[in-house]
């Protein structure tokens, strides 16, 4: 069962709105490597695993649980970023200056002009959150992997922790905000703390290699295939035997 | 903030393992009308209704978070009908017997033989729930409705849960375990209770009616289009003005 | 069988082009609130409601082939908006003049100047309405809500009905063109119109509550669980049994 | 503007119910080469096409609307075959009889014993049509080819004829009941009316190859590239210049 | 088995970076009539063609295999018109500059402000190709015709081909650089070659009208059924009989 | 470029035609884990990883070069399993027996009864392979990862190698064909040799934690949040700094 503390866990503030920064951002509120992703994968996980692994299946809890309440912060932002953009948009609307504002013929350099710009957000969702990504793709399902296998499983988080942390950093390059920077950088952080988090959790499982139950079949295994033209670059991965 | 709470919200059982109608049941966890879409729609419309309504705001948050713990009764009773299944296919698989299984040329009465009617569950998931419908449809974005208007969300959350409540009522015809049945009613139950609570939410909001803020063109407003030949049945949504 | 008429059902005009509306507009043609949702979801529901509501079956066809109507208004809507551009463009290919345009070197006030600045629909369809929303989504059919209950389908048509008539109102303001904003005001009317119909047909459906058939078990029913810490602001939803 | 006339085009009926062909028959209402994405793909070729082809338009409207009456035809005959299943299921529901049902101790070779292994269409969408294809996939815009040059658009649809011919001959090899075979042929042999109009129409656009308006670069047409080792087969294809 | 050969089929090179550029050309890297979908169609469609007809096996996999090659050229041009930016995107993140660039407070000019005015690349992929469309929708298996049977399968690939030819077209009005136009006609080109090919391919399979196997029924197939009020204008394709 | 050698890369036969294996190994044709997605993953990650890492460019290449003609392993071994249905249906429908089969009054045991109880590929595609998962769902562009940087990217690859992994040791369940098993544990085998070589291109870049460029920030990093009521079990994950 859940509980919601009426506390964001983070003090998530805004300098100023900024609608296009926050068509950003929905990149970790619906995107393929944001928040409801991982909550949702570590959640789904934790079921299969509680059986035999009763520490994983808390683990794997409490880490959703976070996520949950990491999606709540960046939803939480957004809506901060397209406040002001409301009521901005509410007077104009009532004055019937919308249209000015739209062809820079008052106001120019207001925030509602660049909402204005890109008014998918005011199109489809007055001004609030929703479960796409930065270009407008509906969350999908298919972005969560669970397998119902631990040392799959704890690797497909291993990645998914490392997809999201670039894609926090990628973000902290398009805002200069410092509260957003903050936030951005409290939960790009988190990311990183969950990756050591679940490679501590893989390394308690032993044999973990190969993922799985089934052995490699040694005939197939330590080859490299040399499937082009000319020689390939030499390093650790193909310095043993290859085929062409 | 979320916390979870290590107990159900409900003391969910079952009788005994069932992979057909855990099948079915994937229907409430990642379907078109199951507890996460509920979940996160309320999620989501929460954050624009806080201001100026920030009572809506609560009750959003407190009935999405109540869908959250709706989800994990769900996930969890697809595992344990699922269980046993894990159990007998690992037994099998060691002695190498399941192929046996399916030819139906032992133990023809298992369990085991029904979940390989319908391996799906097994070859993707090993055996735990996903983010599916009971067609194995991923999860999408589009099931979920926010349009930034209460008087609009809530109107969807009324459809929502009486979507919710009938996709209940259809699978209770495909169990006859009791503990699955109880569950079942309990969970068909709360969309209804949920159901009353978004209608009175709605009628504290005065004007309510059209949804949204603009007002129609009576013009065009109570006038009844007769689009095919011959006479329309009557009643009373075309005993006015008919245009054909 | 359908039988079309050469005209549309609204004398639908535009002042200019104005490729940019243009791709909102879209929202209404293959959006998830649009007109082919709403044609498509009455044209299924009305099969299953034959029996034993014939009343209600040539009211959903009814409004069904007035919302196919509609998607030819949006559609013609669509391509005189886009029109222009098309001429422009061809006389400027035939210049090779277009990158010059882009590059805003000449003719910097061009229509094609601003379609340019948006080239999606030059590049995937040559100018003409498509079925995506206004950010390019594809069409889907589970925008499409059918159960094959009427007491459920209804309600669902209801809050459709809704979230059309406020996208209707959000587009609104993004459009100064008188003869577009008349075209908008009939459909978004046309939509509380059918609202009220809708609402009318329910209620000589008795009882319609709950939604199905299925009665709610009464130990559930009547409780608002308080799933957050600290108080949740009171209404007319949780103010009988609460638990916590 | 479209007009519904009460009657079908073509006078469909069943012999008996059969939910599993029902199944099946989905591909034609809400499948890749079905029904509705024909009839929606012509529609939006018309618009851009009006103007400079009054002739096509009106072909390709007419096409439209004679595909939106095969939808309907095929929706009609889906809620046929599964007509029966509601009555026996509403009965055995009321005498709790389902799951007994379901598991072979009564009534074994009842029809809606073969509908209970198959349940989703009762799961769903209660026993009528929905935009899905055979394997429970939603309709998708990404069916529908509209690219705004009439030489291309007609070609996409004499593929699409050529595909929706094949399934119903397909789907034909599924079913011995004699109306529903003589629906199937109907609207099988539509499919190949439609595709010689397209041939006739593309036949009076004047140059139409290559499709489209630019020309081809000699340098690089007429040649064949054989991309694998050994030598390819012969044929017309191949028989000029051919590089390695 | 496949084979990569270290040159790419054309000797692809950009005159500059040009972000703006590289996005539109996302069409013929993931988008529904790119080269992706065109490789995987025919690569598909080989398997069934292989008995009876072994030299039609030949030419799907030749020609998938250039499509491939195909596929290749466009990554690495997309990847040529973005890598300036991933450099000065690297040193503007040392200076902390980025956010000026975006302000248009410096190097105004830059290509990257051009780039930052449309982000997702840099947000999503850190400046690569991805499996998406121009307007960000992921690659889909709906793009994909493969129905088992060379006399329909063979006529999509002409659709397909006449589709992707236009595309091409239309990306060569929306770039006026010398080498990216050379690239991009040497492309559209080998989508002629191709449609001749398979034109030729299907004359060879005799009979091959109708498509499939099943003759149509002549009672339904030489009419032209008016769906319209009002005369539709004339042409070869409805000369003959005509129903109202 | 990419050529084609006409011999598959393992010798892959069949014993007997098996299309309810066929239709499960789809999973690894057009599935979220299979070989097309393995393919196009390190294919379109190559672009931007060739500066500054010409050797893992080559690396990937080779890899995405492999698992092609993986994917060609896995359509032709479909094809063979389909391949007997093909004839027998072929027959059958000379004879106008395919409902008999169906109604298991004649040649209850053939491979065609079975091939009929699942008929999706028949309608569908002709007895073929298709980029669909082995419940039917096209394949997506969303179950690729390529973000534009190394470090994460052969993260995103070691994990998806291992869900490669794990699907082929759930397929080895539910066959006992040994030439399938011997096809199946090649490729099983070449997945574990992927996720070495992927190890050990990773650990030649140095630094490569955390994932990206930007450094985690100390005061969040080291940190638990135990998010649950009770207590969560120990294990070296939460052993240090623990927040309530």
């Amino acid at each position: 069962m859940f509980y919601h503390v009426k506390e964001l866990q983070f003090n998530a503030r805004v300098s100023k709105p900024d609608p296009r920064f926050a068509s950003l951002l929905l990149e970790q509120f619906g995107g393929a490597n944001g928040e409801l992703k991982a909550a949702l994968q570590y959640f789904a996980q934790a079921f299969p695993a509680k059986q035999p692994y009763p520490d994983k299946y808390d683990m794997l809890m409490d880490i959703a649980t976070e996520e949950f309440s990491h999606l709540e912060i960046v939803g939480a932002t957004i809506q901060m970023l397209l406040n002001g953009i409301n009521g901005e948009l509410k007077d104009a609307a009532e004055k019937s200056e919308i249209m000015q504002l739209m062809d820079g013929t008052s106001k120019k350099e207001s925030l509602i002009h660049e909402a204005l710009s890109n008014p998918q957000f005011l199109v489809l969702h007055g001004a609030g959150p929703a479960y796409k990504d930065s270009q407008g793709n509906p969350f999908s399902g298919t972005y969560i992997n669970c397998n119902g296998d631990l040392s799959v499983d704890l690797r497909s988080n291993i990645a998914a922790e490392s997809r999201a942390k670039i894609v926090y950093e990628y973000l902290l390059q398009f805002t200069d905000d410092p509260y957003v920077k903050e936030t951005l950088t409290f939960l790009m952080t988190r990311e990183v703390a969950h990756f050591q988090m679940f490679e501590a959790a893989l390394a308690t499982i032993q044999p973990n290699f190969p993922p799985g139950v089934m052995q490699a079949d040694p005939r197939y295994s330590n080859t490299y295939f040399n499937m082009s033209n000319g020689e390939s670059v030499r390093g650790p991965w193909n310095e043993g035997k290859t085929l062409d």
